[in-house]
């Protein structure tokens, strides 16, 4: 069986919703059976997650998720604006949220739910950080800490850092480091 | 200063967009200085995500993603029903998946990407493989494939799984098994 075989075809699109942040549309398709169905699809402009080492310890981040009315403990984070490189992204995000600029090591690109979005994640580790804050979002409430790398993984396996892209990025970076 | 001075304060909802899978809502909030914004939030029923382990090899699964309009190699994993345990919903979908049925270990529930959806995933080890096939959604399409447990770190360095819950999944259950 080739690949092209499982591929869904448009037969038609209907925009739901145009935001600042995402794009909504319904898109009726053709499936391999040859039946149609719909999909929902949430269009983001992709995003960067940085693991800020400074040997011992991570600098992570606690915001106001009002997607989980709660806060959560993340790395640092954010959207990439347009036109913008994933590293610029990635040395803004670090020094809007931690004050902090650094050497980027690329740890991948991956999808945060390819079921109903095209966000895209590019995945940095930062060390060698030097103090360089630049002014934040005026409009983001943050407060930085420091997590020692050999607590991390009990916080994760006790629930304490409930973000996926976080987990993630830790992971990544504990593998790399690891050789 | 404590955690609630984070809070951001929900002052009136407007419908977007209720789909199949997921409800889209624009908030207008409450900002903890005193300004207002928007928020776009995604909800969604939230998710489980399987690594099933031969011992020698994860079983995974080759599928096409309308959203990355081509086909990525993931863990089995699928949407929760209304009112399904995740455990459930986690033997079910690894039955329609992969044919197969086995022992789940818990390695956590993590947000795919919280700064605009409220989906969560709950992943699971599932070991002690049998066969004992469920009728898939006669709507997908899979072909499930073999992944060596000594090759996978080397297939997500090349950037041959792009599914960010697959790459956590792999690394929580293969910390799991480490330890």
């Amino acid at each position: 069986m080739k690949d092209s075989t499982l591929k869904e075809k448009c037969l038609s699109r209907k925009l739901i919703y145009k935001g600042k942040i995402i794009t909504v549309n319904y898109d009726t398709v053709l499936l391999p059976n040859g039946k149609t169905s719909g999909r929902e699809i949430v269009h983001h402009p992709g995003a960067v997650a940085v693991v800020p080492s400074t040997g011992n310890s991570i600098l992570m981040v606690k915001q106001y998720r009002y997607a989980l009315d709660r806060e959560t403990l993340e790395i640092p984070a954010g959207k990439i604006d347009p036109e913008e490189k994933p590293e610029i992204c990635a040395l803004r995000e670090l020094r809007e949220e931690t004050g902090y600029s650094g050497s980027l090591v690329f740890l991948g690109s991956f999808y945060s739910s390819p079921g109903f979005t095209d966000e895209v994640i590019h995945f940095y580790l930062a060390d060698n950080l030097k103090w360089s804050p630049l002014k934040t979002d005026e409009d983001e409430f943050l407060r930085v800490t420091s997590v020692p790398w050999d607590q991390v993984m009990d916080l994760i396996k006790m629930g304490k850092i409930e973000d996926g892209k976080s987990v993630l990025g830790i992971l990544l970076a504990k593998h790399k480091l690891a050789g």
